[in-house]
């Protein structure tokens, strides 16, 4: 946001953490005079047009109502309003939804479905890194082949960020480095939130699984999806159907038939790169992302960039 | 197998690397004064009662026959000897093979399969790394359950020394390190090899499909494998499936219910760690090994143990 | 460059290396349309107005008189055109300088010691990583109070893109990772390089000695530097020389009394940051930077920016 | 331990991690049967002979006294012990020592200098990681050549495990993957703990600075010294000297001439590694060990054997 022309930074606040931005993030020392404060939502309210709100699940519709109250636009990271329903919400995070009013009114924030809605949000329910990759990836056959797919499953491998920056013990390097795991399997809660929206764009309920895995460095998701179809395709075809779905979306790109994604061609970038394969019945869609960026910091400003008219990638390339 | 036993290195030898042992690896500085020599086929059967015989494929097959017909016992890690037709070996690996009787003879080295073939065998076609962790993963249920099982997908992640030393540009630190990719998508020559020992003991033929991924870690497989079946099992029944398939096992561990296999904890070690998940029709198993031990060089002492009627884990634990 | 504002790209080419950009850096996918073609004198003569060489030494002076003869204004990323006598690059590189004309002429492109030259220059001999760092974390003591420091001690930490992108065993992953080592100890080509430019802003020749360490990483590097000095300056002082010297560069940051540099805060930046600490008549400083920026590509473009007036930053941040 | 070939493992115990071992170490599963209990010192006293204790320092002098008193054999891996005087453990440490009585009989146990010591001793304070690299790379000069040594720097380079479990955040992988700096920049407390031995072993004070620095990878460390003698020897001199020092040491392998030691050649080995360079009056040493192995667990069993009269690599190798 620091190098976004349409953007001043009025307002930087946390719960806990205080202090000059570079006594915080040292890599921004000589950069900015920014600090940041113990967050006060009357403060918040008062000096902010939009607001950015990143704190953990549960905690985000504590603070979003009052933000709402006051007119503000925000663009929520937690899992709080990503769930049309509070029954899922309460289902898979095991929190009674308190804010049930806004829920309503939040917009899934992946632009490639909901650009038009993002224009006039209010408030707008960023998506999870997972769900980013699968869905960018799923999306061209599921929502115009669905009757076609009677199943996918999605194996997700990340880098450690997208967990956070939770102090537990299997985020230590000691813990991760030199070592690869699946976790949640079939279990994590990103697989709801795949699964609507899938199915919404289908119209109808495809199964779906999702077994995620921690990989062995900082940044990256890489999703490898398999699809099963009633009818085969040819690979050309298909190849087709994906240039076509995203051929005006300026942050998806579809690699020319032969080639795979890797996590480091889209390091540090908006960019979700895709690959295909086929043999048979069986589809193989590859989907790479920058979990921090696409799958959370840009995505984010890519939807305020929407929201407020500008062009779209401004201050993220 | 220096600290083995029953063992006495009594040649080694090279394409091209000479000198002493601890010149070409350091390690073994004050270990041993084992020079690595150019390799001559007449010393190599004077001076050896069996052979491991560790070159690229289709330079096994030039090697092996004169060793045969010298009555030596061999143990080959190249894949020249793991298809039982030669019209497979062509087809997946490009090239006619040149050996056809003895590839007749040869004995595919998991000894959770032909431990008794292996007692008696002259040649053992050492298995891949992938197939070794796949197979271990899927046998408990394709050999007694395969009736049920309608579709196999194994989505298999490698660090880099399962490709061996090759010098080549996507195996360089830089290429290779903060990144992760899909490679041979569908295509990998590993697939027929898991394939032939799944439907022979199955009895017939299941789809499989197998998707390879390059991680940055040096060594590891974890291959997470989606089984739909048509009737569900429990998770206990499964658990107990597995526990009693491989309850006389030395090197296999069935983990405990809702624990996942880690690469780490297989690190330098003989074992195979297996995990079991299901929703549904879906059985998730995940297996882990170590690549460059019961992947490759540990399952091979494990197999000359056998040959030779020692104890199955000396010189492996 | 791509996104220079004052700069276009008119001719990418390379010895052997052609085709698209983007099939050859797959990250640069519907970024551009360039193509790599095979490097033709003529061509670069005709349609480029400057041009970055980057090429092993010794194949440097093989192009750079024929563009200089042209008129064209070159920036030279090998280590041909460092050394101010040929006498010199023959002791250190082991060839006969070809090219002594345009040597002379060269300017070594560290815009914190030579700013003004290079607004003149019409070849810049782009420093080396090593010595980026080095020399900017030891040249405001050693130009002001040289004759104060009796030895240098320079333990410098890379990783592993500063060796370009050679196709070497010991590059490899499974070489590289997990493992750390010193090399070329107290014979590595930098050291003469650094040793030119301290003396010369010395006045005198002061003793220095340079070990380089490979570190598991891809990019950073770290220079710890230890100066023996006759008379010990309080911590505070130090800080201050260097605050001071530094005051007006952009790319040069100081860190804060107490804090130690590290290379991810300089990370994909063009910063190079100091810390400073003192005990008795030792003082020790730390110098961060990012190989590849300061250390080689953002430290080119500052110089082709300063030679063209433009601003220093433009295209870097 | 479970393999050593004269230990029978009867009691494991914590401060609060409690269960199987393999419920807390997953690669043990299979392997034994043995629990951990919270740590009861009546029951220690009852059924033990021999303790290693590996706890946080000043914890350890909580425990020692008591097991002291019951006639236990101590290895305590703690700094508790490691300082002759009360006086520099609590500069260094910050705590009184309130053990002073068994202060005075610990016994330093690096066997390359106390072998005949740790044969009688009751207990022994088990070396920090560094300082058992740096002592061993230095001894040879140090205590045959002190008269001729200005000046000691020690740049030590470690993997993260070297500094505990800890839950903190510097140690989250985020933090360390792609990440290098200096930390306790002369200032570390292994450094008088270094200096202690070396200064005892002279006979008089060699001035010594000591740096440490973090790099990303799990295990191994590697100390580059450099040390200013007056009269310059060669380098065929100094290698015969460290030849001749440890020419029956089974830990210490002085490599040939012109090679240097990697951290990844003593990987979950008991060596140290040592490289030797030299230009004028300045030596380098350099010297890798694995910190978790001859500088930690490793080590301390070494010590074991020694106490017990057994073969010193029993359990080891």
């Amino acid at each position: 946001l620091l190098r976004h022309s349409n953007v001043r930074v009025t307002y930087l606040a946390a719960a806990t953490t205080t202090g000059t931005l570079n006594s915080i993030h040292p890599e921004f020392l000589d950069q900015t005079k920014l600090s940041c404060e113990k967050f006060k939502i009357q403060k918040a309210q008062k000096i902010c047009d939009a607001l950015f709100v990143a704190v953990p699940h549960t905690q985000a519709m504590n603070i979003v109502p009052e933000l709402i109250k006051a007119d503000k636009r925000v663009i929520d990271l937690s899992a709080d309003y990503r769930f049309p329903k509070a029954s899922e919400y309460k289902k898979y995070y095991g929190h009674e939804h308190t804010d049930k009013a806004n829920l309503s009114k939040a917009v899934y924030g992946l632009p490639e479905i909901y650009r038009e809605e993002i224009k006039h949000a209010q408030l707008i329910a960023n998506p999870g890194c997972y769900p980013t990759s699968a869905i960018l990836g799923l999306l061209p056959l599921t929502s115009t082949f669905s009757e076609n797919i009677q199943q996918i499953i999605i194996d997700a491998k990340s880098g450690v960020t997208g967990a956070g920056k939770k102090l537990t013990n299997h985020l230590m390097f000691s813990e991760v480095n030199e070592n690869l795991k699946a976790y949640k399997v079939l279990s994590h809660q990103h697989k709801p939130e795949i699964e609507n929206q899938i199915n919404k764009m289908a119209g109808h309920m495809i199964p779906l699984a999702f077994v995620p895995h921690l990989v062995p460095m900082n940044q990256g998701i890489l999703s490898t999806m398999y699809l099963f179809v009633k009818k085969p395709l040819s690979l050309a075809h298909i190849h087709k159907i994906y240039k076509n779905f995203y051929k005006t979306e300026p942050s998806v790109r579809i690699l020319p038939l032969g080639q795979q994604p890797e996590t480091k061609n889209v390091f540090e970038t908006h960019y979700c790169d895709i690959g295909l394969a086929i043999k048979d019945h069986l589809i193989v869609v590859t989907s790479a992302i920058d979990n921090l960026m696409k799958g959370a910091a840009s995505q984010a400003v890519q939807n305020m960039n929407i929201m407020y008219g500008f062009q779209e990638n401004l201050g993220i390339d």
